[in-house]
């Protein structure tokens, strides 16, 4: 395992250097009021792995991230703090056509508040309604926009999340997706573990039993890398 | 400065000596799905000082806390942890008969989603509305509960909030509440920071202009420990 981690560090530095990487983590924050927001359990630490892992491998990464509660200092990561779904969207939307890998792990909200109130609102009896409408769907523009770009999409789901993820991945036009059951323990938004199915375009399934975010960060590169060479970029 | 530090942790030590004392702190989530919830943006640094405060000075506090990216570690603080504003409710009446003062500075929600999804909502094309309905209320209820407890409220408004404080102090029977108002600068949720104004039963106003939440701990302990001996409890 030392062995395996200095390796990782050392002699695999070179894998993607001279690659650009956009990584997005964590989750997004729709507000109501000053106040109140919606959010989700996404604690960034997948996308934080990916970052560094990334950096580690030579890449020069920019990371757009949500609110979250994680430092990270590498000399190729460049972060960028977000808050909404929209601003999400801007920020990679504006770094999409220098980057060489996409990959968005945040948990982008999908629906948001249609009316913001100024001021908090107040109390009242009874029932009330927040109307919801859909926030810009950032993976299917990319898919749409792309042109060298390796785009890797990230499903977590409770049903069906095999199903789901291949579905996904034709449908945004990615180049890989990374599905994610978060109805099993060790897995999903909040734990140092997850568990996942990288799946790429020609279907090809590798599976990671519980591991490390780390460790699945390391194991995903190698795949992506496997699949770019592949693709002759 | 030194010498008021001191004095706080020294000579004040025994001010609240022998008095069992809850304070909440932190929000509360709402769960939507099992990974969608709807929040706000308190962060329980004020609930954490105050918890603080009234340990250095004797109390035996129980600390109940929403979640927050706090940590605090003294031999008279009890932390229990929750998430919604219905745990919330029951471990505040659950513990409420033994306190002597009780705090709530914590941001509960005044309302949930109506309907809770099991699995991961798919989202649809177009809007969709979430029913909301109202969450028990904590403060009203303890104030109807209450007998030589002494119960301070807070409120952060960013409209006409000394006005609303008052409404509130005579409207759910507190001994105090602690205004905030979160529209300025240097006030509210999420720096270490606040601006407040304590108003007891008498309506007496007392200001703090700018300064730390440990600061204005104190100084809101300094107030209740004279209103309780006013009140003779």
């Amino acid at each position: 395992e030392i062995v395996s981690v200095i390796q990782r560090h050392v002699s695999q530095q070179q894998y993607l250097h001279g690659k650009k990487i956009l990584i997005s983590a964590g989750p997004t924050r729709e507000i109501v009021d000053p106040v109140r927001f919606f959010s989700n359990r996404s604690s960034g630490k997948m996308g934080f792995a990916l970052a560094e892992a990334a950096a580690n491998l030579g890449a020069e990464v920019t990371l757009v991230s949500g609110p979250v509660n994680l430092q990270i200092n590498h000399p190729n990561i460049r972060r960028i703090d977000i808050t909404s779904a929209e601003e999400m969207f801007d920020v990679i939307t504006d770094h999409f056509d220098q980057q060489d890998i996409v990959i968005k792990s945040a948990a982008v909200a999908d629906y948001r508040p249609k009316f913001i109130h100024q001021g908090k609102m107040k109390k009242k009896d009874g029932n009330y309604t927040i109307e919801m409408e859909r926030t810009k769907d950032i993976l299917a523009t990319l898919g749409e926009k792309k042109k060298h770009q390796f785009l890797v999409g990230f499903a977590a789901e409770t049903d069906t999340p095999i199903e789901y993820g291949l579905g996904k991945l034709d449908h945004k036009n990615l180049d890989a997706i990374v599905v994610n059951d978060i109805s099993s323990d060790g897995a999903g938004f909040e734990g140092d573990t997850n568990i996942v199915t990288y799946i790429n375009k020609k279907k090809q399934q590798e599976s990671i039993h519980q591991a490390t975010k780390t460790d699945i960060a390391y194991k995903l590169f190698e795949w992506i890398i496997r699949d770019l060479k592949d693709d002759d970029r």
